[in-house]
């Protein structure tokens, strides 16, 4: 049968990214606190570069690709290797890819210390260059409570609070490496409160003076992560995102920062 | 041209409903406050019954409808017309649709005064059936503050608050008329607090102490819209849902009730 | 600490449905392949009625439910007990849940027969109501192809085609079991072709000739559900509704239909 | 009462951005064919920087700006009074913005003629920096069809295709001005064939037999439009999306390109 996407292009135009987006998959992770690997349930989002001389790429030999990796780890350095078979059997000269996936941690009540699932999105983003530079992104977004300092001073009694969402995407020495769990945890320590799946009485006495105590704007929060970024020394690079989902308003506050270390 | 929608279908199955969906178009609704027809922006979901003899419904004719009517007014009566018209040139025994819309509201802030504009999701819901029979449904999405009963009253100082999503679908008699900014109303008096667009100091002070000597649980702003529906006299069928989305949890708290007066 | 939820009502107005949404959390449910337990990305939707005497329910109660049955299997009549756990628990009359997940499949290739996964949107919904009476419904969204019957007949060459999902929803006798899989391969059979995560060119060719050879409006492929659901004599109610991303406009094509039989 | 977001902040951190987002907005907007201002539905994303030494910025003032401005047109350079306006009001150094929003526009059905309208999500984004330098970026997403050039040369009948979104955005030349009109035409040209709210039966055979004359990869697609951007002597900047709903598989063929000129 005809190859068509291996026709000559007489166009002269080099593409720089050509593949497939929303695959679902079940990819398998490593988890911080024991060996075993996780299967969460994924979203692929992969590309080639594409040469000015190719019609087209061969589409399904990405999902061959998964196919054969999905059942290893794909943790940072692991998915050098299937950024190599991307541009190997894609004959490219660059490769992306970019895994979303739905991720669980336990978590305990602060006071009841009952333990229960939250689940962050989180997600790794990784390319290898012409130069067969590598890059490994690790992602996650940590809902969070933010109080208002302004709605707290002003007023009498009570503060408008409300959930809000911190999206983190950090780059960092490729001879270290970084949890998940850890980038959580770092994002949750700026908020005015954590969230959990399930808090009793006591708990919810906890969290809610706990937020009271610790108003924060968006701009707070962004800063505090900014701030445990910029000494980190791994972490060379750094995207902050928040959006708080405003109680009194029907729009978001939000607050963006990027930093290339 | 062979017209293939109209060739005979030998499984003699009726279909309930057949038509288009996520059509996009400008629509003319009616305000309360003056008499000039508001374009807003819209999605129609439209459908006939098809008889079992016919193996097709023909979709182009549905948009040739909205084209004919998208210049008057949709409101309550109004879509009746719309309905017929939908019976007699798909040539079917019942119509259905839905005009689902963005509508902005004049809403002023409680202390400051100053005027913003407030968007509401709203829609019109109708039928047509075998008999001729006409029913009109108004719906309305409307984004309000709960602050929390328990974590006021258990906690030293604060509560924990939130955006909650209250959605209303009301059946009323014919003859009468409600208007949506009326529905609206209804819907934000359940409220801990409603919400704003634009908020001074003044008035996010106000809000905030507001809503923490209103606590609703879900439950209570249900039962407050219930409450409401039932002493209306003009409405004759209602669906209510109230959803939270807790400061304190990534999940939402929520509440429904539906009947038929 | 005081009980506010546990606190009198004076409204006197009972509440059909109160409890959490989209609470992400991984289940397991049973293969039709093997015996072992599959664990799945899920949400869950849970209710109970609530008395008109007490002021709100316990809504942390519904997560220490999820996680005491997480661990077990949740199909079918699995769930009753779930239900009748939040009816004690929660000292209710009636309880209703959802749980939608992600399940994946293995799928062939209909010619190279590669093999690989295909996920679809699948959910158990379920009630108790007062008379502890038990109903159970599986539902499945399935991404199948639609190729135009009109657009293939009137054009000299070709017909548009496009991605259309098909969704599902079927009530069976308690005693009987249907599949996932099962419920799956029904759709499937009744699309213009079935649609596949992994296609060599081999078999490109036989999807696109069997698509064409196979021509259905959005009335076709429901008709020919309605018409394997009304022969099978588990079933005992359905709903089927179809929508089609029709590849040349920008607006759906649907159909609805619901049968108590 | 106490100006909180004007205190002092010690941390030492400037913010890049921050304001507000998914402010639903009526804005009004220049057409090609007419000079009379159209309104159109909106979601704002207004940002400004923030100095080390405040705490925050004054949220309300954003919302108060876009009062201010949206009885005015809002297209190209109208906008940099708007980002002035922010870079006072809120005394920073740089001002971003996007205002994203339905665009109706009239399109022809290709053979009867029959006018209809046709919604494309738009977009206009733009920013002053420090040393006030404006830039301003138009934004259109628009369905198309692709038809498979491989599934056409390799099937003895049929080719598979689907609806297709080509995302674009533009930078220009600030003494130039590109309506949007032209820049949604330019991306249908590079279609198998052109998208239509309604088409009537010599329609749709045309388009049919048009795309399967006209057979493209998301590469041919994406190559075409870069051509002619490439070639547009006032476009100096730009980035290309396509995303193919693939009509044999649940998941999409995409790809990208963005270039400084």
């Amino acid at each position: 049968m005809i190859d068509v996407q291996n026709q000559k292009d007489s166009r002269n135009i080099p593409i720089q990214k050509v593949g497939v987006k929303d695959v679902e998959i079940p990819l398998k992770i490593e988890r911080k606190q024991n060996n075993e690997l996780e299967v969460v349930y994924a979203k692929a989002k992969m590309s080639v570069n594409l040469e000015p001389c190719y019609k087209g790429t061969h589409m399904s030999r990405f999902i061959e690709i998964l196919n054969e990796y999905r059942h290893e780890s794909i943790y940072c350095n692991d998915i050098e290797k299937i950024l190599f078979a991307m541009k190997k059997k894609l004959e490219a000269k660059s490769a992306y890819l970019k895994f979303s996936f739905k991720y669980f941690i336990k978590k305990q009540a602060p006071k009841s210390k009952l333990e229960s699932l939250m689940c962050y999105d989180c997600a790794f983003e990784a390319q290898v260059d012409d130069n067969d530079d590598y890059k490994f992104y690790l992602m996650a977004k940590v809902p969070i409570t933010t109080l208002c300092p302004c709605s707290k001073e002003i007023s009498k009694y009570g503060a408008h609070n409300q959930r809000a969402l911190l999206s983190l995407k950090i780059g960092y020495d490729k001879n270290s490496h970084i949890w998940l769990e850890d980038l959580i945890d770092m994002a949750q320590s700026c908020a005015s409160s954590e969230i959990y799946p399930l808090l009793k009485r006591e708990d919810e006495k906890f969290v809610t003076e706990h937020a009271y105590q610790n108003p924060k704007f968006v701009e707070d929060v962004i800063r505090d992560v900014v701030d445990i970024f910029e000494k980190n020394e791994i972490i060379n690079y750094y995207e902050v995102e928040i959006e708080a989902f405003e109680s009194i308003h029907n729009h978001n506050a939000w607050a963006y920062q990027k930093s290339q270390k």
